[in-house]
C-alpha cells in the first residue's frame, strides 16, 4: 500500500491550512461537514493523526474513531429527525476513496428517500446551518 | 429505538440454528459470507454478543468488529487480488438496515467494477468456493 501523504486535504484540514464546517472534536478525532453531502447533513469523522484507511488503521484509531461515529450517528439522528444513518468507508481508490486520510462517512436518513448522486458541492450557508444543528444536538445528547 | 430481538437471523446463525459459510471468529467476533453478494467475496462481521446496530454498540463490541473488519479487509485483498475494499453499514430500517444484529459488510474491490444491484442470491458453490479463498487467506496474513 502507498505510505501516508501529508500533503492530503484532510492532512491540510487538521494543520488548519484548509476550512472546514468542524462540528466536534475531541482529543483524538475530529468530525466535519463533507462538503458534497449525499443527504442534508451528511458529515465525516477521521482520526486527527495520520493513517491512510482501515488498512494501516492502529486499534486505537479504529476504536476512538468508532466512538465518535457513534457519537454523531446519535447527533445527526437528534438533530434532522433522521429514521436511521448510512455509513460508509472506502479503501484505495477501487473501494471509493478519493482522499487518502481515513475517513467514515455518516448519512442521515429517512423513511423512502434516496442517497444524491456524489460530486455536487452544496452552498456553503446551507453547510454552516446543518453543521449548527449537529454542533447543538452533539451538545446536548 | 427498538429492543434486540433475539429472533433475528443472525442471532439463528450465532447459535447455530441455521447455516452460514463462516470464514473466521474469534471469542468476540463472526464473519461469514453474504448470501447475496454484491461483489465476489462480499462477507459481513458481527459481534457475538446482542446488539442492534451502531447506535447501542459498547466501545468493546465496536472495537473488537473493527479489528476482525480490518483483519478480514487484508484477507479479501489477498484471496482475490482485490485493489480496494467498500465498507458499508447500516443502521435501522431507513439506513438500508435488514437484519437487526449490527454488521459491517466488507466488499472487495477492483479497478473500474461496479457492485451489483442488491437482493441476488449467489449459487452456494460460488459462495462456498469465496469462502474456502478467504479462509485460506486469513489463516495465512
Amino acid at each position: 500500500m502507498t505510505a501516508y501523504d501529508p500533503e492530503n486535504i484532510f492532512a491540510k484540514l487538521l494543520r488548519g491550512e484548509i476550512p472546514a464546517a468542524r462540528v466536534y472534536e475531541d482529543e483524538q478525532t475530529l468530525a466535519f461537514m463533507d462538503i458534497m453531502p449525499r443527504a442534508d447533513g451528511h458529515l465525516l469523522v477521521i482520526p486527527k493523526t495520520p493513517c491512510r484507511n482501515v488498512l494501516d488503521a492502529s486499534p486505537e484509531q479504529l476504536a476512538a474513531v468508532m466512538q465518535t461515529v457513534q457519537k454523531l450517528s446519535k447527533a445527526v439522528i437528534k438533530a434532522f429527525s433522521a429514521d436511521g444513518v448510512t455509513l460508509q468507508q472506502f479503501n484505495e481508490a477501487a473501494g471509493g476513496q478519493e482522499v487518502f486520510h481515513l475517513h467514515f462517512h455518516i448519512l442521515p436518513r429517512h423513511e423512502g428517500d434516496k442517497m444524491r448522486p456524489p460530486g455536487t458541492m452544496a452552498e456553503r450557508d446551507v453547510i454552516e446551518a446543518h453543521a449548527a444543528q449537529i454542533r447543538e444536538a452533539v451538545a446536548t445528547l
